[in-house]
């Protein structure tokens, strides 16, 4: 199996996305609280200091690390469209990732995934030659991409041997399409909405649409991972909510990981 | 014989140094005169494209690839002094060259040496615990750092266990101390004065400061890497005269390599 | 009559569109040849010292300076799309169009008038929020905006106060819908075909489309503006063949100017 | 009398310290507690929609407008050391200064001083062409300056027809010399403190130092401007404390005002 690849369910979040001296988010009450941190890599937020610090921290709480590539864009938190050449982005994603890379190496620590970051992983659905740069850097590093939703993306990484591995978001909405709502747009969580989406996606592998039609996730049992957004007020509890489920599932389903 | 020193005289120049749009130094024509060429990672000059571009120049033409870190100032193009924590000083090191270092492993190039831009060059001799902080950052990678003047850093060196890569400078002067006079305050030079200055260097082991007096670079015959600026006006014509001297010079003193 | 409008045939360019070390364009050996300068504001490129340079130089030559505001994309050279919210849009007009005004303040010199840069230019086309947003940024420095295209966009600059001044592009290429081609995708010019194209604007009032089919540039005998690219090999050549046009012209026309 | 000179005792604050989506500071809570607000314009902190933003809520309560310039740092807060051009430092005041003026413009508000922040400040009290080249630029406006601390400063700005304005710290120590003592190393401060210092301060016009040696801050007689740190957890305490003694020193001695 794939290094990087959930062996049973987890519980990732966005970390290290201050800049200089502003913060964002609770990084030290939800790191013990997740399996894997996504870290900012300093383009849309995160600086190397704030890099090393949150590598240092996953260590500490035994959590994987992984990088949250993004557009360019501190102004606007990596969320604002940017056109970017495919071959432009094809060396962002090196660049960021490779920066990550070298901590991790300085500190002992593998990496253990790559999750595009908010407006990248939109642009990403929407244009495959984007799609395709960002995949292409990310086949360098040969960790699992957390950027697929459906069955043709999941064959486009396959066949450029990047491990798959399933998300489920408890905090933001689907749409009818199977598609995130931008969390601007869902309707606000409560850690209770959490608690019980998570239940369903580890009892049935199934969710809810906005319309309230039940859809799949389509991953077949195989364990996936849970994405809490850490920029949502109420994330603290969120987390201690799916985390009881998620611990619970994991006893039932994979006993021996 | 650590990988990336020289195994004969060598030349090596800072290459790289655009930004978007903007140009600096004639990198295309230079290229094919020099053996190893210092790619600037995006703090003073460089951006990811222009990095993956000069690597695959270097690639083309068979040169050495080196990572030429800076401090974080493109207005300054990393000249000016600017106080950096050692701590921020160590991750913003690993970040520049883990980047770079990330593309070399796309492109299939192996990093050759470490060497640090302007400022932080002098940075680094007028602050113990600067250069510190930089060569632990250095030593992650396990390749020569081209950062050292004197003994004592090359002790300092060995004991981090990195290897000691001895440098020229033919295009700009030396101090009385031995240590190196800026491009902006040395006498201009031109190929004849660089021709000289390198035949010197090759036949006696030695040079001379701004007074005329000789003084030994300290190599023991070991053999070095001569530096030219690409940002001196005829950077083409020295490159040309200073290649015939050392290629002269490898095929007298370093025939089998 | 506005301040700032034209009241004879201009020639206008972009200017100070270098960044640090960084060089663009000859604007030493052209300003003596134009009679308006577009001065770069730091966002897509210029900085504090090369727009105060800049300001100076047209004081020495006598020539109109005018803010060039654009899109805050040092990397892309303000010439890719970013999405700007349309507050953020006034708020950055305003920014780099005030900080240029206190600098052409403290020389005594008027700010003469506004013209969008690359990408702002055509988002403008494009959007009416942002031509709005824009515009009303711009109504703060009661100076003609060089930016609209046809009579609609006339009269929404009447209606805000902002005096209107048509402009005509000789080394670029106009669509069949009168729109500009950006530079890349426009036929190559030659000093020749900018002269024939200059005579046949100040002669005719018309110039013709990428099909050869003529049209009225609508300026009712008006004088107008010639933009010329400063980043055209051969913008030297251009401008001088231009220049004899346009004096030639304004001696005929409007000799008491 | 200039405008922009305090008219009885004010109290300042730094505000609109935030970049993007990144906040510091409670500039709601503590603007209706202040009379004049220093506003950062984007070197250091601060973004246009924050500018605005931040004079917009100076409007609503009334409270002074003045600009809060500093060094080009966003990584380090515009408070570490970095070597400026005195032409670079006095192009980069304009722009900053000019930037935030046109947005007053835009508002109908006019700017009330300059204070130069953190570093910038400190650099100008080391270095007098620094002094020179910021006070040079400022001049330009016609407003107070927040920078000066001894009689020979105050000379110079005399000179340059820099209308002078005396401040007091009451969060922060003073040394031997007079100094101001950075947050970092001062003694933690509560309200009871801030209230006994700002009480001492309009009753006789005198503080004390690190030492407890009594000194006078030598402004005879003139209103000063206490000035409060923003970033200082119990800020808004402090400034009630402060508020109060303010209000009350206002109606003994500058009744009519």
């Amino acid at each position: 199996m794939a290094p990087g690849l959930a062996r049973k369910y987890e519980i990732n979040a966005d970390m290290g996305e201050g800049f200089g001296r502003w913060k964002m988010g609770p990084d030290e009450e939800l790191m013990p609280l997740i399996d894997a941190a996504n870290i900012a890599c300093g383009f849309h937020a995160g600086d190397p200091s704030i890099m090393l610090k949150t590598i240092r921290l996953c260590k500490k709480h035994g959590v994987k690390a992984g990088a949250h590539p993004g557009l360019q864009d501190l102004f606007g938190f990596g969320r604002r469209k940017i056109e970017v050449d495919t071959g432009d982005m094809y060396a962002m994603i090196l660049y960021q990732v490779g920066a990550l890379k070298a901590m991790l190496d300085a500190e002992g620590v593998e990496l253990s995934h790559i999750k595009p970051h908010g407006e990248l992983f939109f642009y990403m659905q929407r244009d495959k030659a984007i799609m395709k740069a960002v995949l292409d850097a990310c086949a360098t590093f040969k960790v699992p991409v957390y950027a697929c939703q459906n069955p043709e993306q999941e064959a486009m990484c396959d066949e450029m041997g990047i491990p798959f591995q399933g998300e489920v978001y408890v905090d933001v909405d689907y749409s009818p399409e199977g598609k995130l709502v931008p969390v601007s747009q869902s309707q606000q969580v409560n850690p209770e909405l959490c608690r019980k989406r998570a239940l369903g996606a580890t009892m049935t592998g199934s969710g809810h649409d906005i319309n309230g039609s039940q859809f799949s996730y389509g991953f077949k049992g195989r364990p996936f991972s849970i994405c809490l957004h850490s920029d949502v007020p109420t994330v603290l509890e969120n987390a201690r909510a799916v985390r009881k489920v998620v611990d619970e599932a994991n006893r039932a389903k994979f006993p021996s990981e």
